[in-house]
């Protein structure tokens, strides 16, 4: 009996030391991850990446945490960084070099594993001394843009990563491999290296017979509500750009791909997205493309492969989301305008109780109304107290209750399940509510102003055809983004 | 060695059924928690309470889910609600009523384990159904408040509701067990049920001798970020106060207790406190307490254990937060405005991550600034993207990150640690932060605009007084809140 005694409780004590959640102890890319993983891609022309090792982290005892993305001429560029006033040293380093030229870039070199944010006077002279290392590599007169991620207020462990930096410069190349390792070196928390590749044409006769790259990179996975800018993402193309159009191409691409994504409602120090454009697979002759009326069908054409393509990487960050089990894509039309829309999808994506539900696979679709109900702008505004027994007073809302419908879209290509219609709720087949949330991806349809006409929101009525329509990207809260939370830093 | 194989397998089968994180199976107060609940108390005169079973979630089968809460004879009340749009049946229900008169007033009855929220037409006529059978037990020409809690979306089942409100009546009573019993059942996810009670004396002349009390109730434990109104409170007082003040009263009291808390960013669809004052300890020519010039030390003296018996019973919320495994007092302070220390203050009680690092015990206070300074209103609001490389304009910022210093204070009354001294993060000794963070307690102070002069919050320079100073009370985030959420309809 004692043998047996002990024997359980030694059993016991092994199984209680599984972490029930727990972070990936290495950066093996989970099975169900891989397919999100390039084998192979086809990268823009002229451009080059390379990374090297420089043990940000203590813990961190051999992956390579420095990245360098470059263009072997100097080209036009352009950055989106966030909002938020406590930026970090890098953010503000891109913000004040750019605004003083956006010509004459070489690149931008990063570190993971320290944000290098909230970290005073030093941590700017450290973005300067990281740009500063890049720029030596170069031997020209150029200029290289900083990013840092990772943990807020400590310091960079500067010399370890000026050191490091000639050594991702040498390590500089052309090949997949050379593009997936920098994509790997800017990881944090992520459990796969984000990039993607692709190629375009153009339809004007100057770009006859030629084949155009686009190609970028990006990370998530915590901290991420992105606005304006975004957490990082670098973005090269070989097209040639106008250097004064950069920014807008960038900012109106940004704004329906980065800025309609949420993990967790934090707007990070650090978000950054910076774009390159080198024209390397033009001609000498070739116009650059640009925000004007001449060229305008070329300039259209680039601007639909450049939204996908920022689109589809904003996508690979949701795919990524600290713990995540689930990917949701929420589409809501508004007959008010794009800003209702948005508001009420983002107030969804923030939601921890709708977000608990969706993991949990509980059709528990009362929580999304309720977060389209205090989505701030939407909530009622004005509320005047007096002495009065008519003691409120209320701005008009922007949406009715009455005129709202919700409707979970499987994944499948089965029927949309009503769960609300104009105001009215449905009897809800709670099997196939459960059958549809066990499936990784998941639609929410939400219809603001719904007026029975059309079901889809691809509706051909006139009413249709006037709705404003915003698509937000989210995951679920899980046990694991718990888990990683609440022990990021050790 | 096969029976050793199969004892082991059992042993690792039982140890993997026990669930790592899970919501109390019974309603068996938690023995941390057992001191919040009070063994006996001084109740308003007057007033009585009752509960019965009504069993309006399946899964209930035998605890009592309807409270009344009623003042022997009619009364002034009022109440702040929700300002999410989509209201619960109840809340719209009790606006119009108060709106209409607020004199006359027997009490509220409640529902627990519904909402009544986004239940279209036929949930307004069970809000009215559940006052009417409440109204019919009085015999008099009165109006009884609506209150209902639960999951939304789902329709009440309404004639076991409306057969259990007479049982309710039948069983009330004045008793320190009548009052708890109708503060269990008003109970969703709480481990512990919320009640309050004092007695206190006003200074005026007209009050010799007089004693009065206040007693209150209230119920958490998710979706509480309240706004304006808040999660279902009642409040209720012998004292006697005009009718007309009654709201203006609550509002204010409100504001700094009920809307400075949050567990998890949820403004629900049912926030309601209403609030009771029966003159029941006061004589017929004891003036009423009201808004005016008249009697102003009496109503001021009545706003002062007012605006303490509002926050200590918000407070509760806070300590029965949805999985919460500490408390924490956000304390902040802005020389700019209010608007802006609550802003930022809101913020840190929403950040997932700040949240999660607090449960981690993790002293990643990075994320506090982070979660300051993408706060709505805070963050940079106007960006105009432009062609030109000056390419940004943001409004003057409402803080500046150079001048923010943040320190955490510890419970058990030692020095504070200094995290962030005027921009410039210290030296932290991480063994100590990690005791500080081992105390259930935590007080965060974040001082927006350090002028180096005062350490405290309570400084007596000239600037000190021109402080404007904001507190929050706020949870961590826990495993536990993501099995309650994932879990909660079942």
């Amino acid at each position: 009996m004692a043998a047996r005694s002990s024997l359980l409780k030694r059993a016991f004590s092994v199984a209680f030391q599984i972490r029930c959640y727990s972070a990936p102890a290495e950066r093996s890319i989970p099975v169900a991850k891989q397919k999100y993983v390039p084998t192979s891609g086809t990268y823009p022309k002229g451009f080059l990446a390379g990374s090297a090792y420089a043990g940000v982290k203590e813990s961190n005892k051999s992956y390579d945490d420095i990245a360098l993305v470059v263009s072997e001429k100097p080209c036009p560029a352009a950055a989106v960084t966030t909002k938020n006033i406590f930026k970090a040293a890098p953010v503000h380093f891109c913000r004040k070099a750019l605004k003083s030229s956006n010509e004459g870039y070489q690149g931008v070199v990063v570190n993971s594993g320290c944000a290098n944010a909230v970290t005073g006077e030093l941590g700017f002279q450290h973005a300067a001394m990281m740009a500063e290392a890049a720029d030596k590599c170069f031997h020209q007169d150029t200029q290289t843009l900083v990013m840092s991620t990772g943990v807020i207020g400590q310091r960079l462990p500067i010399d370890k990563i000026t050191n490091a930096i000639p050594k991702a410069y040498q390590a500089l190349g052309s090949t997949h491999d050379h593009w997936l390792n920098a994509a790997k070196a800017i990881c944090t928390t992520d459990t796969f290296p984000k990039l993607l590749s692709r190629s375009f044409t153009l339809p004007g006769s100057q770009h006859e017979g030629k084949e155009y790259r686009i190609a970028g990179m990006t990370k998530g996975a915590g901290m991420i509500h992105p606005n304006m800018g975004t957490l990082l993402g670098i973005v090269c193309t070989d097209a040639k750009i106008e250097a004064a159009s950069m920014y807008s191409l960038l900012q109106s691409a940004t704004e329906r791909s980065f800025n309609c994504i949420s993990i967790d409602g934090d707007t990070s120090t650090n978000d950054t997205v910076a774009f390159f454009a080198n024209g390397a697979a033009a001609s000498d002759d070739t116009p650059p493309l640009q925000n004007s009326d001449d060229y305008r069908e070329d300039t259209a054409a680039f601007v639909k492969v450049f939204h996908t393509f920022m689109c589809d990487l904003a996508k690979l960050v949701v795919r990524d989301g600290e713990g995540a089990t689930k990917f949701v894509t929420i589409n809501v039309t508004s007959d008010v305008s794009m800003a209702t829309a948005k508001r009420a999808a983002t107030s969804i994506a923030r939601s921890a109780l709708v977000k608990t539900a969706l993991y949990g696979k509980d059709a528990n679709w009362g929580r999304i109304l309720c977060a389209i109900g205090y989505a701030p702008g939407i909530m009622d505004s004005l509320e005047v107290p007096s002495e009065s027994p008519d003691h409120t007073q209320s701005a008009p809302p922007q949406i009715s209750p009455d005129r709202t419908s919700l409707s979970f879209i499987p994944s499948d290509g089965s029927e949309e399940l009503k769960l609300l219609v104009r105001g009215e709720p449905e009897t809800v087949d709670e099997a196939r509510a459960k059958a549809i949330l066990e499936m990784e991806d998941l639609e929410i349809v939400v219809k603001l102003d719904d007026d029975g006409v059309d079901s889809g929101l691809t509706g051909t009525s006139d009413r249709a055809s006037k709705r404003h329509k915003v698509t937000v990207w989210t995951c679920d809260l899980s046990h694991e983004y718990v888990t990683i939370n609440g022990d990021y830093r050790t």
